[in-house]
């Protein structure tokens, strides 16, 4: 079954259905812009002929739809429209993978600036317009537009997940494993994403002061990270 | 002149006093416990006979008034009183390096969950106890305790500073390259710290999630950082 990038348009869904089409999966690339079937084209051509996933593009909803696991890759500003708008179509216990980081710029503010959401984080304001059963996961907010687009160029970093669901968050490490030299840690609950999501606009401010494009975050203390070893389910 | 270190007795000051007194810098431990003066010895027991800096404990007052380069490592829920109780010792225009995460523990909550203080972060909150002029620097949150008392063991992962002053970033970044394999990357303005103090809370909850003690962060993106390239004062 094909992986829903609801927002995929944008530079970091675009970047995203790049590396899991490389990683041949089938990747279905949602947008409300009418660009989404150019998009999935712009996809093929960057992929070219090799061993690879489809790339197609259609309406969000249909994406949802379509789907058991989906990433929405959108902008702040946007994140609650586009909940909102495929919450009723998203399968019932769908794995949705939240990449948002309230960043200032939501309210034209800087770039390494945030706001705070109502419900402490994006992913969980996500959790707020969804209906239950559907296993969200927030992640990817280390992990540069810039460079998940630089097929050519192996990534570097980890990605840190959230969430209350060990197997959703699994699934997506999985995913997360099959873009070259990526790791996944478990960064613990969706809560945590209060922290973690912020990582971003850190980052931002990094990259700003040395003049880069793709400062990313590695944990240290681990070699190989993947799914904790603590089986606790005593989060609060 | 020597380095003092607040909140010495407590095991990340005791750690990084540790550190810099093996890196050959005097250490003075600044500490309301009567326990200061034994923890300088044990200090100077566990760095032996080897070239090293001296290690001395008296109160926090005597400590601030006699370095122009100061620690403070003490938990938030005594962060206010301590500032209060050295505002009118730090020598004008002293470094103060605030290593404080407003951890939930500060109220009875977990170690992987943080509270807002009302100036946004541990360290803006110092800086609105303390006179105009001292040159205040956040960091040392990505780097834990028990690391830095393992001396044996070269130290991983790198450490953030946030602060206003890129002078007095770089004083605090060159002690910690003074500590074998660690770096120091310049994470912007003061106003950082809100996420990146906060990054202690994320490492607690990846060592349980993985039954560590010393998860850490580097980042990834140049192989040196140091000092900041870009010149620009414009943060806000």
């Amino acid at each position: 079954m094909a992986i829903a990038v609801i927002g995929g348009t944008g530079d970091e869904g675009f970047g995203l259905a790049l590396r899991l089409a490389r990683a041949n999966e089938d990747v279905i690339i949602g947008s409300r812009s009418e660009e989404r079937g150019a998009a999935a084209e712009r996809a093929a051509g960057i992929l070219g002929d090799g061993p690879r996933g489809s790339v197609e593009g259609t309406s969000n909803e249909q994406a949802a739809a379509a789907c058991d696991v989906v990433f929405v890759t959108v902008p702040f500003a946007g994140q609650t429209d586009i909940y909102r708008s495929i919450a009723g179509s998203l399968r019932p216990g769908a794995i949705v993978c939240d990449t948002t980081t309230p960043l200032a710029t939501a309210v034209g503010g800087r770039a390494w600036q945030v706001i705070t959401p109502w419900a402490g984080s994006a992913v969980e304001q996500a959790k707020a317009l969804l209906p239950g059963g559907i296993r969200l996961v927030s992640g990817f907010h280390t992990v540069g537009a810039e460079a998940l687009q630089k097929l050519e160029r192996s990534m570097e970093g980890d990605v840190l997940l959230c969430g209350a669901d060990a197997e959703a968050k699994a699934t997506i490490g999985a995913l997360v494993e099959k873009i070259p030299n990526l790791r996944w840690v478990d960064a613990g609950p969706l809560s945590m994403a209060r922290i973690v999501e912020r990582l971003t606009a850190v980052l931002v401010s990094v990259n700003r002061n040395y003049s880069l494009h793709d400062a990313g975050i590695a944990l240290t203390g681990r070699d190989s990270w993947g799914p904790a070893t603590r089986t606790s389910k005593k989060d609060g």
